[in-house]
């Protein structure tokens, strides 16, 4: 199994097909494969050789894409770098991957003198963008132009194929790595499970590349021979316009992506009709959410993968024919689906045993999706994988039909006077309000109670309410000790560069 | 990646339902994988340990499905053999694998002084199913009650998993090599490429289950967490009466084994109202018969793959929707369909270099469906196999969208007078006359021309028809040098385990 050969099937059986378009830029599958091969080349002459590290820092482009396949045919690693992170973040992964080569995008040039003060095994900066080349870059486009097609390395299964910082938002980034069969698993599972797509797939990449949620499916959609369509980054209207203009037939999104585009007044004139398939995953989705979502998109099959970059990063799928809205059904929108084939999903008490179905306990997952550990971190890998199944630190339950609930992460629950809050279910209830368009709970401390529940509201457009509407809605669908003792209001939620609203930001200010 | 872990996987998330069905027994996976993991747990007490070889010579069963799972869950490696082989044949295979313990069904007890002789590393017999239990022979069921459940070994990936003699109909037997990872992807290629098969599918075992074509689907279904149906071997009524009384969904054929159901009386009265889907594979598809069966099957969504043991063993799939009577797109009908997701598939000239679209060739096959090699035979395995690519030894092209085309197995070709014959052209014009049921094409050796083209019929029941009529339709429809120089007239043909017509009989003949 090797990633790039899927790009070699596709180039082969339909050369002429378009698989890939950035703004104004498309290439075919044949065009594709010829510029990764020379790409690829030109890497190789500036030293690359198997499992060397090299990274990619920017924001999605037909060049992230090229130079993702291209550092894999020269047989390499690839290190896609959190563009969110902070300069002397992104500089401590550099350095802690020890990349010999950085592809670096026109907005990040201006780090470059932290990154190489950070990082003093980089040898080569290629400047991914036209434009501004500084001292010491080598132009992209040059490089490819300027060299001959290599052959492919014959790396694959068990070897490297990408490490993928995860935890920078609540510690210190640490580098799962992951397989070629890990990658390749994760795709298949999805288009096994969510059925339905073929090379005539359009997947426009909403998401930011350099996260697994959208990294992941680069591989999905070359493996599938379908059209890649990217969006420098997440915004409402790039993604309603990009697929309007190319008739995306697919796109994946986190919740919160998908609650700002409902909550949208653009979203009501936006041309849609091409979407057959929305992904989304990457945090817990409100039920309020998904049944609008269903609601407003009739035309549209939903599908729900749930994990974490550690399992590459799908671990279980909610089916389209799982997203019912009949009374007898529809507690399993609650749910993240069942496990994806070949995984096995256990429920843990804290003793490592099993729970009994429909009792919580921490998820723990084993199957081929499984990471090979975090990066020159022995410790940190022995603490969550140990025999080859992955502790996720998520608490959650399976049902007697195999749906895996997820309760909270352990990390975000409340303690408020001995009770535990799990943030989820508060924040399902404060989303039912129609005036809330982004919500988000999280624990403040409290000298008495510990902590406090505190809610945090972005209102939709033109929506007027007051903290005491807030109160007074939750208030009659929670418990008592469940209600925000606090409720802010802001115009925008911090978010992760994964689109995920930041808890650690709002719990902080 | 484990083949094992997707018996846990359907045992945690669906313990009460049906896994299993053989006549009147019935488990549930729950019952199942107890049952796998006891029988497992008595095949270490009885030595088997970790890539030790244990092989099955049997009909199908439930058993037979148990013992694949629990000799895997051991930690051996499965060797399944062919029943229709010669007892001298059997007894080499068990020879060159050094099966250390054998499980056979009742019918082939009688051959165990043979076996014995021919393999003296065997150490323990199994008798499969209940009845006779020979001197020396140890009883299956008595095993399963008398074990404990075992824990199930971590072999897996690019772990032996299974050993299949092939080739045993052209030559000594050579032991294909199958990994974990093999029968994995293989499994997952199907899934994701035919759609709509899911936990719900009732499969039916048509075939026998020690030919990979039939037994590779045993992985795909217990990965789906879906039904197996089991019957002993293949006969037009017991396929017809398993569809009817389990409700089945899904089946797998060989063409002949279609032709045989399409021609047989009881077809007209069959209940098959609850298939939804049929595989074929594992010889050509003349197209009229393909066109027959969907024009008399129109509920039934049919798919193809092709390949062969060494591939685990499908490199192509012609999926639902390339099955189409449309005159534009009825070609794709004589193909057998696009490269798997993840195989690269060439055509290669004698001298080893890619032929351009169109043009014939030999097919060469890379992906994660190759084989590890043939067992103890290196010089076998680089005749084949070279720098991961599978030389297969059939001829074909590919055409402009992908699309393989079969012209003909290399060794099922005819040279008269220094012209070449494709048999499969031959037989499908003599398919399309209507008093044909079954027909092949062999070459004869003749005193000027090399070799004569003979033809082989089985005419429908109660068909009348004449040499004199097969040959005058022949001509209509194939260049003079084509068409048969004799006809024979047949009431059956010799099939191979697989179901496959045996030409090396009907040309010695």
């Amino acid at each position: 199994m090797q990633l790039t050969r899927s790009l070699v099937r596709a180039s082969r059986i339909s050369p002429d097909k378009t698989a890939l378009i950035f703004h104004d830029r498309r290439w075919t599958w044949h065009e594709h494969a010829s510029r990764v091969a020379r790409l690829a080349g030109a890497l190789r002459t500036l030293g690359v050789g198997p499992g060397d590290r090299v990274a990619i820092l920017a924001h999605s482009s037909d060049r992230f894409i090229e130079s993702v396949f291209a550092i894999l045919w020269a047989g390499g690693v690839l290190v896609p770098l959190n563009a969110r992170a902070t300069p002397g973040d992104i500089a401590g992964m550099l350095d802690d991957c020890d990349a010999a080569v950085l592809l670096v995008g026109a907005d990040f040039l201006p780090l470059l003198p932290t990154l190489r003060a950070g990082a003093q095994k980089l040898r080569h900066v290629i400047a991914l963008d036209d434009g501004a080349t500084p001292t010491g870059t080598i132009p992209y486009a040059d490089l490819i132009t300027s060299s001959d097609e290599t052959p492919r390395a014959e790396t694959g299964g068990d070897d490297l194929a990408a490490i993928f910082y995860t935890g920078g938002t609540t510690g210190p980034a640490k580098g799962v790595m992951l397989s070629h069969a890990n990658l390749y698993a994760n795709a298949l599972h999805g288009i096994a499970q969510f059925g339905g797509h073929d090379e005539r797939t359009v997947y426009l990449h909403s998401g930011p590349l350099y996260h697994l949620a959208a990294g992941s499916r680069v591989f999905t959609t070359t493996i599938l021979g379908a059209t890649h369509v990217v969006i420098p980054r997440f915004t409402v209207e790039g993604v309603l316009d990009a697929i309007k203009t190319h008739r995306v037939t697919m796109t994946a999104m986190v919740p919160t992506m998908l609650a700002m585009i409902l909550s949208h007044p653009a979203f009501e004139h936006a041309d849609l009709s091409s979407l057959s398939f929305l992904v989304y995953g990457g945090s817990p989705m409100p039920e309020a959410l998904i049944v609008e979502a269903m609601r407003r998109l009739p035309h549209v099959r939903f599908g729900q993968g749930y994990g974490m970059t550690e399992l590459s990063p799908a671990c279980t799928y909610l089916e389209p024919r799982h997203h019912s809205l009949d009374p007898a059904l529809r507690h399993r929108l609650r749910s993240v689906g069942r496990p994806a084939m070949g995984v096995d999903i256990r429920i843990l008490d804290e003793a490592g045993h099993d729970r009994p179905t429909g009792e919580v306990g921490e998820i723990a997952v084993a199957g081929p999706i499984v990471m090979q550990g975090y990066w020159k971190r022995p410790d940190a890998t022995r603490e969550v994988l140990r025999d080859g199944v992955m502790h996720t630190g998520d608490l959650g339950y399976l049902d007697r039909d195999g749906f895996l609930y997820i309760v909270d992460r352990l990390k975000d629950m409340i303690v408020t006077g001995g009770e535990k809050v799990f943030c989820i279910e508060v924040e399902d209830v404060m989303r039912k309000h129609p005036a809330v368009a982004l919500c988000a709970v999280v624990g403040r401390p409290h000298p008495i109670w510990g902590e406090a529940v505190h809610g945090v509201v972005v209102p939709r457009p033109g929506a007027s309410v007051t903290a005491d509407e807030i109160v007074a809605h939750c208030r009659a669908h929670l418990a008592g000790y469940k209600v925000p003792r606090s409720i802010e209001f802001r115009t925008a939620m911090p978010l992760s560069g994964a689109n995920k609203i930041l808890k650690t930001v709002l719990r902080a200010t």
